[in-house]
């Protein structure tokens, strides 16, 4: 049904039973309900001609009427009469749309190592004055969850300027802006050379910021590469060896949580989220601030396990894309679909980074609008 | 086991394949595996002392070492000690903490119109400079979904100065703020006079914002009273009336769209949200912008009856709290909960809010450093 022509003329209609069959001339075949078609009603009376938002309360209109009568009109529309008088039109296209499930976003696509020799490197200048090329970023984003951009302004605080280029900035208790500041001589593990396995960030916080930015500012010392994993992909790859795994962490809520002095955050969410079909819709991956499984110390065992088997695929270098991050650099990713993380790194030298999470919502509003 | 005193002291402990049975004082047993104990050792080395972020590589440790030996140590914690040569002590306290399944925030109370006779009208005055004043504010919000303020400054943009206090404000393409500007003279159906059921904001939005606040600036008109409900007593009561019905909105997403000349947003949500043990999560409600249940005609009328039922739950006085906003009056209310609307109204005159969202996370964060 999703690929039918909305070109297409209506042949027939005929109504029974409180459905609408349409017929139209290809030979496709269209069944959608009255309540639907008269909740769906397109006229500027029941929707707002812009936003589309419905102008009636479909609780007071529905239960009080019935179609009366479905024909075709002569201009190729499907023309519903209603008991109350009111009368409906849809053209094929919007019939076809009223009857398609389309995905709320562009078609995702997965990838592993193989993605790193042919990465895009969008560039800021462009980016910044071009909508070809700040939707290009953007689709390259929603369609990967991750995409790079290159040359943008090597001033403190930019990284909030290019976020805000198609949405708004996500501010936490990190404050609107973070450092990742990271020095050899640092006595704190978290800020050493040590390599830091992939993650997702803040875990412990719902909503979880869903995009991140990480824009490079200096980046003197040797190694300190950024390692990015398609999680998705690691999760149906782990679902193809061992669906029993994934089932169990898909059903195993853990707790995450974080505690300073200015902030105590804490939520529950399995390491995979699936949807009703299996397909994974969110990562909430962390070692360092998760718990550890609830319920009987027997099933522990398993639950490790199974995320052993996870990190093991995310481990696995046939799965990660790495990178170095220049001094203007920018990596902007799904922080619910795709894994960061950084290798370690030696010698003398600064490396500073600067992060800020925004959301999809805006980033995906952006592209449409420019792909209208 | 989530109500036993820490304080309790440990009687024994005793490592049975990998399980450590651990007996305190007062007849309490406590079961914990041995993966999860070594996962949640607390010593320095093991866990940042202030944010108790984990230092090591759980798939690192984990599975290459096993307890050698348990004992309770003079001071009555317990104590491991693993092949590697690690050692970890856990207090009484920390073993508890480390077996209960605790909420990940304050406990919900459930309430219906009931409720608007003993409504707690908070100050800005001291909710702006007094902790426990701030405190009581947030934590009033976390437990029923809503709570009111007076007395906020009559400004523009105050709203957000309101939501800074616990938090950041989450921006959208409507703005860090946005008018709600109603006058008799409109044209446009969303700024008549006409009621407004009550409804969850921007479902079509992922992450939907969770918090938001409706800041009074001018109250001219009669009428067009705030309607509160709290969403999750209706679905409980629906639940309890026609589970299946409440099954069926749990089980279909509904797609949820906007548009106009700056964005283009949509997202698939059923109307309800319900975790594993079947309690309500979050609410996706809201006639305007939802679209149609997806599936065979046949079954779109059974979905129809039960939003219909949901809805008329939510519209029944019984479940509703219903007061005017004066100027000045401000209510912050959890976006995923409580369904808000208006009453109509009539007469000459302005009524004009502002409101902004935010997010749980920051309320919460802030609640937990306050009540610590």
């Amino acid at each position: 049904m999703t690929t039918a022509p909305a070109h297409l003329g209506l042949r027939s209609a005929e109504l029974v039973d409180d459905v609408v069959d349409v017929s139209l001339f290809d030979g496709w075949q269209i069944r959608l309900h009255t309540l639907a078609l008269r909740d769906l009603c397109p006229c500027p009376e029941c929707r707002h001609p812009v936003s589309g938002q419905r102008l009636f309360e479909s609780a007071r209109v529905l239960p009080r009427t019935r179609a009366s009568a479905v024909a075709v009109s002569g201009e190729g529309a499907l023309l519903l009469e209603w008991e109350d008088g009111h009368r409906s039109f849809f053209s094929p296209a919007s019939l076809l749309e009223a009857s398609a499930a389309r995905p709320a976003g562009p078609t995702q696509i997965r990838w592993d190592s193989g993605r790193g020799s042919s990465l895009c490197r969008h560039v800021w200048d462009r980016v910044s004055t071009e909508e070809s090329a700040l939707s290009e970023w953007l689709r390259e984003t929603a369609v990967f969850g991750f995409a790079l951009l290159r040359a943008a302004p090597q001033v403190a605080g930019a990284v909030a300027d290019v976020a805000e280029i198609f949405g708004a900035v996500r501010e936490t208790n990190y404050g609107r802006v973070f450092d990742v500041r990271v020095s050899v001589d640092a006595t704190n593990l978290a800020d050493t050379a040590l390599p830091l396995s992939p993650h997702t960030d803040n875990p412990y916080r719902r909503p979880t910021p869903t995009l991140q930015l990480l824009h490079c500012l200096s980046s003197e010392a040797e190694g300190g590469e950024t390692v990015l994993v398609d999680g998705f992909a690691a999760v149906e790859r782990l679902g193809r060896d061992r669906p029993d795994l994934l089932a169990l962490l898909a059903r195993t809520p853990i707790r995450y949580a974080y505690r300073d002095g200015q902030a105590q955050l804490a939520a529950d969410f399995p390491i995979v989220t699936l949807d009703r079909e299996g397909m994974p819709t969110a990562l909430h991956l962390n070692n360092r601030s998760k718990g550890v499984p609830a319920g009987a110390p027997e099933q522990v065992r398993e639950w490790y396990d199974a995320y052993f088997a996870l990190l093991a695929v995310v481990d696995d270098p046939a799965q990660q894309v790495v990178f170095r991050l220049e001094p203007g650099d920018l990596v902007l990713f799904d922080n619910e679909r795709v894994l960061h993380g950084r290798t370690g790194f030696s010698g003398a030298g600064a490396r500073h980074l600067q992060g800020c999470y925004a959301d999809r919502d805006g980033l995906l509003s952006t592209l449409a609008v420019l792909e209208r």
